[in-house]
């Protein structure tokens, strides 16, 4: 069995028709924007038109699907929302290849017993700060947060939906009780260069990657460039210097190749080039699949800081802004999924997700798997993000395999 | 023969009482505002007090001093604007030092027969991007220059000196032929922690360090932090942390004591958290008193940054904004004074000035020597500077055996 990668290309090619801006060739269907709901609307009708079950929960979520009701269903699915300027197929390709695996399996299965749906998921992309989309089917929204949400321009989700119709209170109301769910899959590009530089066909995604995040304070004083010596300094970059070429090291001993340490904000007080910095104000973000060996990565910077800190006369502090352990896939899906790629010969990796997904609150509810095909040059979030079109097709069919074999077992 | 330290500290106390900032315990007396037009006025009534000869030169320079006009003079002096919240001693210290060392020889010789001047300079400090006092004496000022430079503020030097009765165009006038000169000798706080932390009384100055400074970028890749492998990227900050790392190298392989490499002003692209930096913008102002030494340094700079750039895939690409050349004092100054620091016993180190002086313009047209004493802490330009009175003392007298010693040669 094979989806059609015709029909998938014509539904992705229709539904990217809204929200595109052909200045930047990006799109724009930012959350709860006019062009998101029209992208909503044109899939219900699209499900329609092909005699499926569809409907809108309460968080915007569109559910598109066939099959007993009375049984747990499979869903597929992923985010039709993008980022202002976002890509082709960042989020919608997962929703098109819901689509299209149900329509190959019809096909297929014109009496199709277990019941098999797509979601097209809301406001994945965070402009209000979440995923309200799939925090809401995993049942993870609380009324406050849902009155307090807001984006960057001080807009508020509430009014947000409301200007769409939509009361924000209902998305409490889009919950889904575990025992009606079997399993959930996501299709979505990689959005890093990893299958592309390795030349690899499909990722199978054991979990998301727990993430932390630092900010430091490394204070010393801030001398005059000119006649402080350089043994008489106490230079709060040369501290953070210090400490970025640890961070190999770091890795090595604590980590495994999953791990990441970035340091991606930096300030420098009083930032002038005639004068020594006396501080330095940075981020530390640290990723691992393993809780455990992402404390040792924190245990071993705060070990290297304070030492740095002692060597260069300098105060350090730091504060966690945040602590988000991993979200590991079910296992037994991971396995499926990866059998299924072995069987159709397609070259893989198991492998972590490092940008966070729809699936990692579904996989509090329910069994879930995340599938990834390659980005061309790792790009997305962008004009620029592309795929090519046999690795979508070899993305859908893994999907397609995938739920026949959870419908199976 | 010994200067009267609590006569130096009357004048010094008389000319910070103008500009005093209680608030802050800084002092204002910012070039030609009104408070350093009054500490002029307040100088020239106290000389005029002591029967000296003084003027004020069309720079807005105040001279003040005796002896006969047909031969050489030897002038001493620094300037007594401050930067705003400046402290007690940076400048006015050289200024009253001179006043002090008249005094003291006219006391013992009456019939003073070598012209020996004082003078506050002006506008020392850069509010108007030179050091105007200086460089009118030094006849390195130009028309068009007068007419263009401006503060900060946008307000014009122009402007500035006409508020106080003063024509710009007069300053050209202000040259001291170099045949009217004998000698220029400083006294100033050495605005740096050497002399203190080496518990040292006196610093015999060899010159102002020459200074280049570089605006560096480097470019890499600005991927996300969660999905890019630490092997995968181009990772900017990284470059910039390697290159720091390699100050110490660079300067121990090319370098000297005197060497000075800061990296002062940093600017990271995207500069979020989560993205690894795709571009670091950086400042390296690099010093020393050899002019071959410094050649040395920036080719030194200039391979470290292509290895690493390389090494990163980074571009990298520098903008050199500026190369002043060391400024030597002049020799025969600088072992005279040093004769005079042995000959009173008082613990020295011949030692650049890393910050800029009158004495770097003056070392233009005439001999010029510049004498430090400690600052306490190495802090200037703010209200925390401080000196030791016996420091004081101990630089003013070494300020009067030196021109005793030049008008004896």
């Amino acid at each position: 069995m094979q989806i059609n990668l015709e029909r998938l290309q014509q539904n992705l090619h229709d539904l990217n028709e809204i929200g595109y801006n052909p200045e930047d060739r990006g799109f724009y269907r930012i959350g709860f924007s006019d062009a998101d709901m029209q992208g909503r609307q044109w899939l219900m009708e699209r499900a329609r038109s092909l005699e499926l079950d569809t409907y809108m929960d309460g968080a915007g979520n569109v559910f598109f699907g066939t099959g007993a009701r009375d049984q747990p269903m499979i869903l597929m699915g992923s985010h039709i929302d993008t980022v202002p300027a976002g890509g082709y197929f960042d989020g919608s390709l997962g929703a098109m290849a819901a689509l299209e695996v149900i329509e190959t399996m019809r096909e297929h299965y014109p009496q199709l017993d277990t019941p098999i749906w797509g979601v097209a998921t809301a406001e994945e992309e965070g402009r209000f700060g979440g995923m309200l989309g799939a925090q809401a089917m995993s049942g993870k929204l609380t009324p406050d947060w849902l009155q307090e949400a807001h984006d960057a321009d001080g807009v508020y989700l509430k009014d947000a939906m409301a200007a769409q119709g939509l009361d924000v209170m209902k998305a409490l109301e889009a919950a889904i009780p575990p025992e009606r769910l079997k399993a959930f899959v996501e299709l979505h590009i990689e959005q890093g260069p990893v299958l592309f530089q390795k030349d690899l066909q499909i990722g199978v995604v054991e979990g998301i990657s727990g993430v932390f995040k630092w900010i430091v304070h490394l204070k010393g004083k801030a001398d005059h460039a000119g006649t402080a010596p350089m043994d008489m300094r106490s230079d709060a970059f040369m501290g953070l210097a210090d400490f970025a070429h640890e961070i190999e090291r770091i890795i090595a001993e604590n980590g495994t190749d999953k791990s990441r340490i970035t340091v991606g904000k930096v300030e420098l007080k009083p930032g002038h080039p005639h004068t020594v910095p006396g501080e330095a104000i940075f981020t530390i973000v640290g990723r691992d699949m393993d809780n455990d060996i992402m404390t040792d990565l924190a245990n071993a910077c705060r070990r290297a800081l304070s030492a740095i800190a002692r060597k260069h006369r300098l105060m350090f502090e730091y504060e966690q802004v945040s602590w988000l352990a991993p979200k590991p896939c079910s296992s037994r899906l991971v396995d499926l999924i990866e059998q299924q790629t072995q069987h159709r010969g397609y070259s893989y990796l198991r492998m972590p997700s490092g940008a966070g997904h729809d699936t990692q609150f579904m996989s509090e509810v329910t069994d879930a798997g995340l599938i990834f095909i390659p980005s061309i040059n790792g790009v997305s979030h962008a004009p620029d993000e592309w795929s090519h079109w046999r690795d979508v097709e070899a993305g859908a069919n893994i999907l397609l395999d995938t739920v026949q074999a959870i419908s199976k077992a």
